[in-house]
């Protein structure tokens, strides 16, 4: 199996694009970033796959966190309820997994499959279920692609461990394991029902770990060469700029499982006058200016620091930060009218249909892996 | 392995013995009664096993219901929940358990065993983990015992049905099955640990199934031979009153997954003048006559109607009812000092120790069982 091996520099170029990809959650891709490397520099090693070399066959389970990531910051995982989640699954279904993916690539949680790939010596596969953060587990690719409900398993901090052996739809799988997150103190480790190597190929987001590490490298390389980060950000998504400002009005709670909340940001230099609010439900979900609405779910609307572009998660806004909100287009398979019913403008509550932010956006050529 | 098989009478004077458990939770035992009394109806069987005739190595799964009461006499069970359960644990163990029993014979959980036990043709042992309902699901002599806390499974009326796989304490448990309850509409039908026949006989509440019978049939009796109903009750039981009158006040919030609130009675004719007010967690837990503490868990505090002895639930309750309130003293089981940590007055929340309404009450003898 063609794989590619990686390196402290590929972390933290995949950290910065993770966070811009998580558009404001997916928990704090820092924290991923500290949890890998600590495991890279212990020796241990996280090989990546393209899903194109994955055999149809192979048994991939998604892996990612629940819960809110102002939770998230404060309370650590324990490191091993990964581990924990995939030992439930393999005993439900009586064998091994062969490969594991993230149910997103956004924030930490595009880590959250290389943590126990890098324990167990399984491979991590380049692509995930939502080429962004979304707030709600049935909201992937995989979902929207026909994946089972069941089996599905969730593991605490303190070694609390459920599986979910049925459920009449992902819908329902949500709310239970939504329900018990919280009673577990509002973080866990999940994994979603197992998937064929062919399956992954067909409604994967493919190359997205990829695509997190081009982002990241066009971030750090701007910054080297002393040119602007954010128009390097922009250029390797497939980005632009809504506005460049000052957050100046944060309210958050932490709610119901999810952190929510709406952004201010107000324009400054060129943009002087001009004022978006932005909603969160654990992601940026849709940004206004005035009545007229410039970005929506499942368009990525990502904010980054204006001097550095590094990703500014929903629980790090602060009054006084120099942003610029960015839009980033979604990918085809987010856009589709199934897709759009799981996770468009509706979906969350809005009462307007989704209006696109330029063509989608994806990595069109699988790179060239070195062995 | 001698048993007695229940007739439609049997289930008449349960559903009135194990509502006087229930200390007005457990869920409404009319409603068990219709369940079950429609099984033997269609001709279905179920047998009764005292613990004694159990093998010591015996596999016995505790089943039953979880949610608010207020919730299951609005959204009745769909009927394979308790099915779907057992089925969870069996796949889990690799093996078919042996009999069923209740963790809880209050209420309409006195009843949760019998039905799944009728379609699969298990028997029910006569014991139960409480001798009454308390809110919780590790308020069991079992748990005191030292039951395990996994593996434990719940359903739902959509096919939910979910597996803790790993707890680190009973409370874990609670927690999470609790809060899978309240995001699976506030009921379900849960199972906690498999048991051996050994750890029932020395960690039951043993006779409880006959406990209930007795009670239901001295009210009958009494009902029939036009004597007091009331006190027939408390010489079935060990019971007292400690107030007749009416039911002038009841202040009642569904929260937390639980029925919560506070009822006041009035005395009337000999007890004019008198006022009791019970504070309610699912079950009547404190009663209190002005600043006296007059009964206290684990006692059960009863409510039945002063004319006819049938027992009042929580959900019932209305102004105007003229009702008994009673004391039964706790089983023994529940009276110990590791009992008391657990289903104590301090365990639910107040700042005083268990003061015990007479000797402990409990059958003394096993039934004679005619097979």
């Amino acid at each position: 199996m063609t794989h590619w091996t990686l390196t402290e520099q590929d972390l933290e170029a995949i950290a910065i694009g993770a966070g811009v990809l998580g558009t404001g959650g997916g928990g704090n891709s820092y924290l991923g970033l500290l949890r890998t490397r600590g495991l890279v520099r212990a020796g241990k090693t996280i090989n990546i796959v393209r899903p194109c070399d994955l055999a149809d066959d192979a048994l991939v389970l998604p892996i990612g966190g629940i819960g809110a990531p102002t939770v998230g910051i404060e309370k650590l995982d324990e490191g091993g309820e990964a581990l924990r989640v995939i030992a439930a699954i393999e005993r439900v279904l009586g064998r091994k997994v062969d490969a594991l993916i993230a149910d997103e690539i956004g924030g930490s949680n595009g880590f959250s499959p290389m943590i126990p790939a890098a324990e167990l010596g399984l491979p991590v596969v380049d692509a995930d279920g939502m080429g962004r953060a979304f707030p709600e587990t049935q909201m992937t690719s995989f979902f929207i692609g026909g994946q089972a409900s069941a089996p599905a398993a969730l593991a605490d901090a303190r070694g609390t461990v459920m599986v979910v052996t049925d459920a009449p739809s992902a819908n329902d799988l949500e709310h239970t394991m939504r329900a018990a997150t919280i009673a577990m103190g509002c973080t866990a480790m999940m994994s979603t029902a197992p998937m064929s190597g062919a399956f992954i190929k067909a409604h994967g987001i493919n190359l997205s770990v990829s695509l997190a590490k081009g982002i990241g490298m066009a971030v750090i390389n701007a910054r080297r060469s002393k040119t602007d980060p954010v128009a390097a950000l922009n250029a390797a998504s497939g980005g632009r700029v809504l506005v460049t400002g000052k957050a100046v009005d944060i309210a958050r709670t932490t709610t119901g499982g999810f952190a929510r909340g709406v952004l201010t940001v107000e324009g400054m230099g060129a943009d002087k006058g001009r004022s978006l609010t932005i909603d969160i439900q654990n992601e940026f979900i849709v940004a206004r200016e005035g009545s007229e609405i410039c970005a929506m779910v499942p368009d990525l609307i990502c904010i980054v620091d204006s001097e550095t572009g590094r990703p500014v998660s929903t629980e790090e806004l602060r009054y006084g930060l120099r942003v610029s909100v960015l839009c980033l287009p979604a990918p085809r398979k987010l856009r589709s009218e199934a897709a759009l019913k799981v996770v468009g403008p509706r979906a969350f509550g809005y009462d307007f249909d989704f209006h696109p932010m330029g063509a989608a956006f994806e990595p069109t050529q699988a790179p060239e892996y070195t062995p």
